[in-house]
């Protein structure tokens, strides 16, 4: 690619990290169950996210995440005690870390890196410290500075202006296809990583390349 | 109840209309489907209300419906032609009203009744023309009018001006938690009408009444 890339700015949940690790504790704690109530806890951690940000209401998405649990709870039909809400809060903190990351990072460790999530550094900084991630990155960079979450476009420009470079110099990489298109409409290059063989959205906004993990990208490593 | 309410204002899809009464439609096309094709098509199509409120790209809700279609009959492993998608996009117009609407809204006749939905009026009209309930309703507004998406407060408060009331004259009814939320946020009086039983969603807003279906909504009838 002749493109000149000068930032490699990748999304955290569901990109870096598996946020379906949760899973296993949730099936320990609610058995039978955790892979239903881990579904409807990220679905509503995406939603509250998208209805605060529309409301005008931030709220850091760790408290998203601690409410979107008490629904996924309550909803299929199981109680939360305070012990159990801790445990659960503290696995979002030890996502499992995707096999090629390591790997691609070593490759690219003569670029400029940065993780650019709707997360907020409380929940951030333990979860890249725990996987041993966190040399790699130049930057660390979290919505909660500017208070409005992906996709708005204010939350893009945000990260290329703390990056000091042009949407153009951007490489954004994110396994959540509005995500992408987000980062699209606002002018960054993109690489949709889809994991799950979803389909495109319907948001009339396209990524620049698709791939299946984030091997691919290496092909913009020039 | 002691309040003054002026204007009764209802929201249009799951609250008047059953948007699940497509299931049989998708069926048919797709034998077997129906249900899960349904569920993502309502999925996607919230989410992508959402995301282009939050990108700046605003669509009319009829479009943002076609969209969501595709994906989810994509997502679900089938395909879609022009006819059968004309098929399913004409199932739209002709949802299933719930049964208890027409008692409703026969003994609220002397109050000033509205519908307010994200639906664009391609949608409404012909969907409120089929049921009958057209002469019921002194206003259809729709949010294309000002292109902006509920919940975000601009669209409520555009409502509440075509009314002529004060947000606290209103009381609004949706069988859609986020809609109740939304509604909450700018200042209405809000019933909820939670036809699934589901957990109130954690946003820190509450609805002032909740109800099983809209007959609770009489005893506001003073």
């Amino acid at each position: 690619m002749k493109i000149n890339i000068k930032a490699f700015v990748f999304d955290v949940y569901g990109t870096l990290f598996d946020v379906h690790s949760v899973v296993a504790k949730c099936n320990q704690l609610f058995p039978g169950k955790g892979d239903q109530i881990s579904r409807t806890w990220r679905k509503k951690q995406l939603e509250y996210a998208n209805l605060r940000e529309i409301m005008g209401n931030y709220e850091t998405f760790f408290s998203i995440t601690k409410d979107a649990l008490r629904y996924a709870v309550t909803n299929h039909d199981e109680e939360l005690n305070a012990t159990s809400e801790d445990t659960l809060l503290k696995a979002y903190f030890q996502l499992t870390v995707y096999d090629e990351i390591e790997g691609v990072l070593q490759k690219l460790k003569n670029k400029q890196l940065a993780v650019f999530s709707n997360g907020s550094l409380d929940m951030l900084d333990p979860l890249i410290e725990q996987s041993n991630l966190q040399n790699r990155f130049h930057h660390v960079i979290s919505v909660d500075e500017v208070k409005t979450f992906k996709p708005s476009p204010r939350s893009y420009d945000y990260a290329a202006k703390k990056l000091g470079v042009k949407p153009e110099e951007v490489l954004f990489m994110s396994s959540n296809g509005w995500d992408i298109c987000g980062a699209k409409n606002y002018g960054f290059h993109t690489a949709w990583i889809n994991r799950q063989h979803l389909p495109m959205e319907g948001l009339n906004l396209y990524p620049d390349k698709v791939y299946s993990n984030l091997t691919g990208i290496l092909e913009w490593n020039n």
